[in-house]
């Protein structure tokens, strides 16, 4: 199935998502829903809820909104860490836009992401399901650890391959993974099928990371809808990076630091480093590691009944590693 | 009671409470345990934590170590306000030392921030007491709220009185409130004793946030712990301000804005406006006003029996006025 097929199969539940996240992005307080409707209009693929919503179908779950409701608590997270990100990183482009910090300064981002933050927590008080409530609470702590692991390691060439997936499973993998595990919950699934459905969102969630890392070296602008080389300039330390400092002899090693160091045009620097990845075959390394974290994650949810849901979660996993590439 | 005999009273509790936040400030992740433990050394006088104890004693709570975890809560989220505030304000001391976002960055801080929201709902996953996990995550969502008002309505001299007293509602009182709401609901007081206390905890915190802008014109920066001036620096509409211009003649009311936005030496502007603010009587109007909202907040809690802790709390509403004036 491509990606316009799955969302096909979620279309009715993703438009009461983005009702209900359009709902939670009001305030009086005036600057919230100018920012948070600029943030709604560039859009986002909606990724997590799709994965919950579908989780949730394949565990049986048919009746109510819990999955709209849930699927809202973690878009909502989500939506709070990218106004974060994007203060942390100084980036200027979010999904082909001026980023909120961009347009309305660092400090709005920061409070306007606690907002999204809250709202959060205040609809996960709301859903008053205490297993939800401990998943949702802990992902959100990994994620907040993750990304200070990734602001600590930046331009750290000692980092290894262990450290760095570390990091991208709690920064991306651990939300993912709640999203999926809460589709079993609300479905009623059994203990097994609740883990397999979690195991599958996080080896799923590593994969889209380490899929978004590739693309920061070889996307198209246009279609990334993110600034390229934005994690280069940033000296964060991804795994095409990682892959080829530690194959390059000594003597490149050198090269390497220094181009990730300078302050010289960015866009030459770029090109020289991406070609140095296909020619130690860094970026291949990378995309054949998310591929098999695919083809693992796709695994752990073989004992779930044959269904047009089903299909369409394990093309989800395929399609995060096939978009754009 | 002076402050040294309040907190004597409550001495064993907030040695607990000082050893919760202690664990809740670690993590596996390098750069947090830093900035944390950076931030527990310098301090605070934990007022939250010390409004929570002593609401849960007056509301009949005893046994267990509700009150010590429910304490960690409300401070975790303090302090990551905190953080995200000096950042905002770009704030370069806090309590008497360089700030943190000074010392590691505004990303930093930012992150570390994050952790400490997501390690209060965690505990607060953990206590899985349905209708403080409402109220905590409705103080948090008012909080972020008040910050981003406060921040939108930066240099914007048509700000009401009202309209200020709403934001420092929601920035400061909001979370003192649920401090002792939280009390009553483990003491399992009364439905009238919940709200007596939540009622009181809001008009003592609003008292503690005018006293706080006061102190910003007026105060001795050692006692303080905080930059004097900053809220003029950064053209926060406080109340002194706010009533100066409402009574100031239309010749000085230009004077002021010329004062608020030139970028004139600050110590020379700060004096010459601070003059103009006794002139007007408008220090006293906020502390009168501060005073009021005390003693109002006191007429609250008539109803609870006569106890050590019950004129210790009193004593701490007192005390958010009479600081260091």
């Amino acid at each position: 199935m491509t990606f316009d097929e799955i969302y096909d199969l979620v279309r009715e539940d993703m438009k009461k998502v983005e009702e209900g996240l359009y709902r939670n992005f009001q305030s009086d307080v005036p600057l919230i829903p100018t920012i948070t409707s600029y943030l709604n209009d560039a859009g986002g693929k909606r990724l997590r809820p799709m994965f919950l919503v579908l989780s949730s179908k394949i565990s049986g779950y048919s009746d109510g909104n819990r999955h709209i409701l849930n699927s809202c608590i973690v878009e909502l997270i989500h939506a709070a860490t990218l106004l974060h990100d994007d203060v942390v990183d100084e980036a200027f482009i979010r999904r082909g836009n001026p980023s909120a910090n961009r347009k309305w300064g660092n400090e709005a981002s920061v409070l306007v992401g606690d907002f999204l933050f809250s709202k959060s927590f205040l609809l996960l008080a709301s859903e008053d399901d205490s297993k939800i409530n401990k998943s949702v609470s802990a992902a959100s702590k990994e994620v907040a650890e993750g990304e200070v692991l990734g602001l600590a390691t930046k331009g750290n060439f000692d980092i290894s391959e262990d450290e760095y997936m570390d990091i991208i499973y709690k920064k991306t993998a651990s939300l993912i993974s709640v999203s999926c595990r809460i589709g079993a919950i609300i479905g009623n699934a059994s203990q097994e099928k609740e883990k397999a459905l979690a195991d599958f969102g996080l080896k799923a969630g590593i994969a889209f990371q380490l899929v978004d890392d590739i693309l920061d070296y070889t996307g198209n602008p246009e279609k990334f809808g993110k600034t390229i080389g934005l994690d280069f300039q940033k000296k964060k330390m991804t795994l095409p990076l990682i892959n080829l400092f530690q194959k390059a002899p000594a003597k490149e090693k050198k090269k390497i630091q220094e181009l990730v160091r300078s302050n010289d045009n960015l866009s030459c620097r770029l090109k020289t480093l991406v070609g140095m990845m296909k020619h130690y075959d860094s970026i291949n390394y990378a995309l054949d590691k998310a591929r098999n974290y695919v083809t693992e994650a796709k695994k752990e949810i073989v004992a779930f009944d044959e269904s047009p849901s089903l299909t369409a979660i394990l093309s989800l996993a395929d399609y995060v590693v096939s978009r754009d590439i």
